[in-house]
């Protein structure tokens, strides 16, 4: 990997150093990149900033690169308010400037295309080189994460790295159809995936609660079907112009033949069933699917498709086609003559004569067409990408039988489990099994927005930051996987993201706000900070415990995965038990301090706010607890009458108590509050035996 | 006023009582509505909210009725946590439903339209009754306002409001030109002007720093003069019909003559004098100007005029015409000779002959011209409307002329003044001269947003909450001005405003935390707490300071007018030094005891963000005079030994520094702190001579 590189800086040729080639991507203590280079060595020194830095781009400079350096400059000038002096990058080569950039093509929007890129920073200037503009923005970002201070000014340490990503396909899908998400969520999204070098935005664009995008051809899609929530083919194409600017694709999904109540709403003629009167409101899986029998429904999907196809520019088209257990079709008589008539065996069969249809229109649109896992059923044609969501199994299946693949099980972010459980899912685990050739039709894979519970308020809280630790797993090299390494890289590019434009750090107060009626939610925040939403399918119950227009404001929606002080607390709790250090043991008692005093403090705010009433018990819970596990800390005489006295049934029924959930969120410190308590019983128990 | 009114429940009539007509616009003091209604009468009793609470439509109910009523639903459920079952309201008048909507007619968005309603709430039902479905939209927001709690649940308290606007033209102008402020924040300034009865959104849509419209006839104005940042015509089409759904008209303003760089960046050919290389930067008066001598000045804008009299549905049009200082006039002999070959004296004259060409041009599209101060000049024709920014007597003459005229002197929101200035303004004080005629010729006010100092991050936090005080001005009776209980209402509505979307609150932790790099930002909240940005011209030295790319991400943008805890402070000081109340003395105390360790807790954060280096001095200043002031406080024995050892060349010396602004901000308590101190050295002084 070791290359020269020349550095044209103040008119200098200066030759540099060929790259370490032993570099590792190895854990930076005091960096906070996400995702981590391929490669990376620190150097002597820093390149220190002024308001004189500014960006030189050599040769023919594209609108897409001045534009991508002076949002570059302006985030960088936001963050350290230097004010530099300099808008735009100078584009000739002949004028100095402090940074220099450089590509050798303006690269396409396409799978595989080159991204890498290598960054030098000097302490008297610095060089970002890759071969296409592609490699620049994902350079760019790597800079902006590199910004550090100290109390002479902002520096950015020496450095080289050469930089690729592992997979070339590193997504985020975002379910538009649930709860319609706006513009300017998909915009600061689209920032956040820049951010961290994610490079495809998947837009679940229908479904059985709405139709999401404007059909020129068939307005009753969006007209019937949307309640006026859809995008407009103009909103469209700029979201994709948006995307187009920072390197990200833009893949549309249709979901058909199922999740198609939608479709039906605008479309009755073509429902294998009973025509749904309206849209669904609840979530999970519902009866109405297209009748694959009627040559309407091609007539309809093929034209659909082709205004389509030529709206989006990918090559990638997804049809969906989960989840659909054939209810409509096994009671309709017509259908099931025409499958004995065309030897259609099951409804497996008859999807695959379905997607085979519908595929063959759309690759005469040039487009290749994927799916989730259940398309792949004997006969389906190999130029079929499979998305699996099932399990890895799927992903395996498909890439031995020749089909391309991506993963998305364990990257369903909406399920609410912490980053870690995410962070170490790997679509090509060490000893994964696959031929050489198998494993490079595994092009990477897409985390999932599914937006059934959260709204435009809650879903960057949702999706960030633990996209972030998914995006270094699609980019990174595979030994790249150190939980609280990446956990103490989360969190500045939690703020990173934040500096955005994205949402979730400053909506949580938003919403305790309106539950508290006031703007002192601190006991809320006390709270929250050691609660997380029930995960996986359990928060809605049935699937109709919420409805589509309930509201998303509640104090579930403020709690988020990877509850942050919880996390601390569970931590300190371990290290103290392990060493007996007496910081961690005064950090553990602040912690009891402040909750055991939160109940009474939130007493108050429960009584004038009635929508609070569902966290009382919780609230309760966490204040005795506490108490419970401070007097345990005792030591000296009063720890043996407490031991003596110590209650085991209260304990119990205290536990129990406090693992119930309250307002559809549960307490995320109570096995460490128990642990600390028991563990303080048996060693005063023996010590006064 | 008093009427009977006959209200339809659950299919019994009930004859209520008539309206007591000696109500008053008075002060409730658990109610916490903005603009206060022209009459209130509380009665006995609440109707209780439950999640069978529902809506029925009386008659033909239009679609921008039922979004209307769904949004109230959908905000109503997301304040209370109810879980609603009605999604939209009924509109069958036979179907039970316990509030009922009735409008007789639709009512047109035009100046003089019929926005009046009246609520009554009583136990078992509401009513809301309005000759025109914008007094529905406007009762709905106060009815949204009343929304009580107790430990029972949420209510709304039972009483009568009849209510109408006392000013027809209620606006709030943006400034999109100097900074571009993209579609969500113009959507959700909508929200908060529909919530608080504004009911004008005035476009400053171009300016030296940018030309933010697109035209079809003339693309080189978009392309060539906004850099990217304009709204096409289908978005502001789209802003238009949102504004249109609150009830709400959507005036332009293209600023003409003057102000004018961006049109010559685009059309160098149209200017009196060199013509400008690139968009104007820096803040000011600048000498670009249209030529009024060119035809093809009146080719342009007229062609361009009739293009966006045509986008604009509203009858009025703005053309500015403010601050032409006509040096480019001066200096032009082709434009000198014009002048004197037509009899134009001076460039007044010649400013008139210009605005009647191209107000002909205007009016034959229909639309009424209205311009800033300076357009009236001897020859304006009647028909123009004066908008009156320099001072009353502006708007007094123009009004006595026979033009009908708005105010905007004293609502320059943008100048960082608190909210008592601008609620006390009054476009017709008592006593104001004016002769009923006279009067009636002012149609209301606008505040107005300059945008030289802010962005989409801040935007919210300099328009809100201060304008829905002075909405209340234009709205209410003009007996209405209790600061005090204005103060007191301003809280709530600023919650409120914030669950409609306005990012006023919670964009202050974004700012801070980019300046910390950090979640823990609380010692900077306890600055920002009491300072506010300078205000006035004064922030922006000279108008170069700052660029219009420079950081609006410090400490001075965190800051906002009427800072919180000075305005609190300032209270409790002049509480305690009137009556010696012990539990002002406490809270007196306990603020300074946080302010006197504050900067303890700041300096780390410096230490680690050179950005907040400008602001160390005043955070020193503030511990520093918090300590003299605790000291000051002492009681007893202590008291003499401190008055004796009293060092007042050291106070001055510290309040001179005190007042010294740091980071564009000042220290909002220093005259509260001198007045403590020096207070208590006398009193200790007699006490011991």
């Amino acid at each position: 990997m070791s290359r020269s590189l020349r550095l044209c800086l103040l008119g200098c040729l200066l030759l540099l150093l060929p790259v370490a080639a032993q570099a590792q991507p190895a854990v930076h203590p005091t960096l906070a990149l996400m995702p981590l280079p391929a490669q990376l060595s620190l150097e002597q020194g820093n390149y220190r900033l002024s308001r004189e830095f500014g960006i030189a781009l050599e040769g023919e400079a594209s609108e897409r690169l001045l534009r991508a350096g002076e949002r570059f400059l302006r985030r960088l000038d936001a963050q350290t308010g230097l004010f530099l002096q300099q808008k735009w990058p100078v584009t000739d080569a002949q004028t100095a400037a402090p940074m220099r950039i450089r590509s050798a093509r303006k690269g396409e929007l396409r799978l595989h295309e080159d991204e890498s890129y290598s960054l030098q920073i000097r302490p008297d200037g610095i060089l970002l080189d890759a071969p296409t503009e592609l490699g620049v923005l994902r350079g760019l970002q790597t800079l902006l994460q590199l910004v550090q201070a100290d109390e002479e000014g902002y520096y950015f340490p020496a450095l080289r790295i050469q930089d690729s990503p592992r997979f070339p396909w590193r997504g985020l899908m975002i379910d538009v159809a649930r709860h319609f998400q706006p513009m300017d969520v998909l915009k600061r999204n689209l920032d956040g995936m820049e951010a961290v070098k994610l490079n495809v935005l998947h837009l679940h664009l229908s479904d059985d609660q709405g139709f999401r995008m404007e059909s020129k051809l068939f307005p009753q899609l969006h007209e019937r079907a949307s309640e006026g929530e859809y995008f407009t083919q103009e909103q469209m194409r700029e979201i994709i112009a948006y995307a187009g600017e920072r390197g990200i694709r833009v893949v549309p999904e249709f979901d058909v033949p199922g999740h198609a109540t939608s479709w039906l709403v605008a479309f009755p003629e073509l429902g294998s069933g009973p025509a749904p009167a309206e849209l669904e409101r609840n979530s999970g899986v519902f009866d109405p699917t297209l009748d694959p029998t009627n040559e309407k429904t091609y007539e309809v999907l093929n034209a659909f498709f082709a205004e389509m196809a030529a709206l989006f520019p990918d090559a990638y088209f997804h049809i969906g086609g989960d989840e659909n257990e054939g209810r409509h079709w096994a009671a309709n008589p017509q259908i099931q003559a025409f499958m004995k008539k065309n030897g259609l065996a099951d409804k497996h069969a008859l999807q695959t004569y379905f997607n085979t249809r519908i595929m063959a229109g759309l690759e005469q649109q040039g487009k290749k067409v994927m799916g989730w896992d259940e398309i792949l059923v004997e006969g389906l044609p190999k130029s079929a990408v499979i998305h699996s969501w099932r399990g890895r199994e799927g992903l395996e299946t498909a890439a031995r039988q020749g089909y391309t693949t991506l993963l998305s099980n364990g990257y369903y972010i909406d399920l609410l489990h912490p980053a870690r459980d995410h962070y170490l899912v790997d679509p090509l685990p060490e000893g994964h099994g696959l031929s050489p050739e198998e494993a490079a039709r595994v092009l990477g894979g897409e985390t999932t927005m599914w937006s059934e519970l959260v709204t435009h308020l809650t879903i960057d809280s949702r999706i960030w930051p633990r996209a972030a630790a998914i995006a270094e797993r699609f980019w990174s090299p595979r030994e790249v996987r150190d939980v609280a390494d990446m956990y103490r890289r989360l969190e500045p590019i939690s703020l990173q993201l934040e500096r955005l434009g994205l949402q979730h750090l400053r909506n949580q107060g938003v919403i305790l706000r309106n539950l508290a009626g006031s703007r002192d939610i601190g006991p809320l925040q006390t709270l929250v900070g050691v609660v997380e939403p029930l995960k996986g399918y359990t928060r809605n119950t049935n699937g109709t415990l919420y409805k589509t227009y309930s509201p998303f404001t509640l104090f579930a929606d403020a709690a988020t995965a990877d509850a942050p002080d919880a996390r601390r607390f569970r931590e300190v709790v371990d290290r103290y038990l392990a060493t007996k250090d007496p910081a961690a043991r005064a950090e553990i008692l602040n912690w009891l301090e402040k909750w055991k005093a939160n109940h009474a403090a939130m007493k108050p705010l429960i009584a004038r706010s009635p929508v609070l009433k569902e966290i009382e018990g919780l609230s309760e819970s966490l204040s005795t607890l506490a108490a419970l596990a401070l007097e345990s800390m005792q030591e000296g005489p009063a720890r043996k009458a407490y031991v003596r006295a110590f209650n085991h049934k209260h304990l119990q029924k205290q536990l129990e108590q406090a693992r119930r959930q309250g307002g559809r969120t549960e307490l995320q410190v109570v096995d460490a509050l128990e642990k600390l308590i028991r563990v303080h019983i048996s060693e005063g128990t023996k010590e006064w035996r």
